[in-house]
């Protein structure tokens, strides 16, 4: 078993929901679990998970400011990352959006922490990714992408 | 006014309709336009323009190989090309199955030639995207490309 | 002649050449120039320029999250600077440490606000890129940068 | 053990130079590795191994149109690829002259098969990138790339 970061930034609610649903698929699939606000995420406390998926909504084609600083702020564990699991989902008012760019800049930032970014070949390819509250068909992809990252961290960190 | 080409690659016509839309947008703000899918554009024809929209399907995640190949070979004209103006759409199977990166691949493509990418504060912003057989929205938006790329590119040209 | 903005945020000194070397080119070639910290940037303030150049320092492959929380604040704006020029560059510790990566998400933060974005055909084509301090090939683009993006927005302008 | 794959186009050697690297490094920690020209790999090869790295020269910002075309001759295996491993390498004629955006385009089409695309904190984040001939440092990052994707191969493929 794995455990596991989700970690997102919301305003409206819309991508706490599928935060939520993220977390909810990881536990179902038997794994360890935390669901926490960006902002409540101390930068040091990265290292005690195996996998991570972290969300937001679009801003100007980007994740909001305060996940990037998030990041920025992880430098002190540079290097002490890597080899680990990550994933990304994002919610946006529109189709064409952002909400695949925003995912890509979130795996950007894993793989430079020198993490495995996951893709998906049957759902939204980056992330799941929802415009407005997020339907039936965004909250399954954000269940499956849990489980999905959380079994993967399980396996490569053995 | 401006000389535009517009030009796609299509399987199943869905990409083709957006083509259309686009010229028409260009052709009723006043402008001349060519319209042709990508196999029957001449690299060194790429000169005779002053702006340029592209579109295709999304083929894992980038635009198909026939409008990357053009491009390779437009190399012939490199630096030529450098302050015209170019915008992008791309039509997809799924909602987040790559539509905005293929867009973004395609306006990269253009900031290698040096030209001016067009964006859209109000629209599909990296391009208009089609999931399926464009509708309403998607082709109303194809048109506001035409004449927003014609529009800067006679601008630019003077 | 055009009114820019050269925005940038600069801990260790690198960024900051870059920025003065792009406000030099634009001045030089006549135009009119604000050089400016993006924290010392109000997002109303951005209405009062015809062309823009951000840059900021490599932080996991993206800019760094002041710049990020500027553009996030200009949603105030959004509409507004609309069919305006835009350029960026950037700075890195490493080579493939993410300069391009960062220069990409600038360019597309001012595509999503409708913006045309610059490229190079002759250069680092998303925007001049420095590992450490900048040397004088990297300054020599800053300046071509500056006058680039100028002579388009006021040609654009009009 | 894990079989890996390192597919590479290259016109002038240096990208070529850099895939044997790759082969090399993967082969020194005990994986099997297959070593061939894009040209040579049949899309439906492509489900014979764990994990797989690709590289390409830069022209506009992408990989050549080659690898474009397998990927896309691909989709005969899509999801059949899925929770595989893979990495990317490219090599430019310069600074800031698409290695990076290259990288990230071919871990983006990885990500549409729904592979694991591999990052690194220590080295080039996206894959190793070489300006001209690749010099020792690009090289020894090259086989740190073959042996890391293929001991997450063969730890995920388990």
């Amino acid at each position: 078993m794995a455990k596991i970061l989700v970690a997102y930034y919301s305003r409206t609610g819309n991508t706490e929901k599928m935060a939520q649903a993220v977390a909810e698929g990881a536990k179902e699939a038997g794994h360890e679990v935390e669901l926490k606000k960006v902002n409540d995420v101390k930068p040091s406390s990265l290292l005690d998970y195996d996998g991570y998926v972290f969300g937001s909504p679009v801003y100007y084609g980007l994740p909001a400011a305060p996940l990037v600083e998030l990041f920025d702020e992880s430098v002190i564990l540079h290097k002490r990352l890597s080899g680990r699991v990550g994933g990304a989902f994002a919610s946006s008012g529109n189709t064409g959006g952002g909400n695949e760019t925003t995912c890509m800049a979130i795996l950007q930032m894993m793989l430079v922490h020198g993490m495995l970014a996951v893709g998906s070949a049957e759902g939204d390819h980056y992330g799941p990714v929802a415009v407005g509250s997020p339907d039936s068909r965004a909250l399954a992809q954000c269940k499956a992408l849990g489980k999905r990252v959380a079994d993967f961290a399980a396996k490569v960190k053995n």
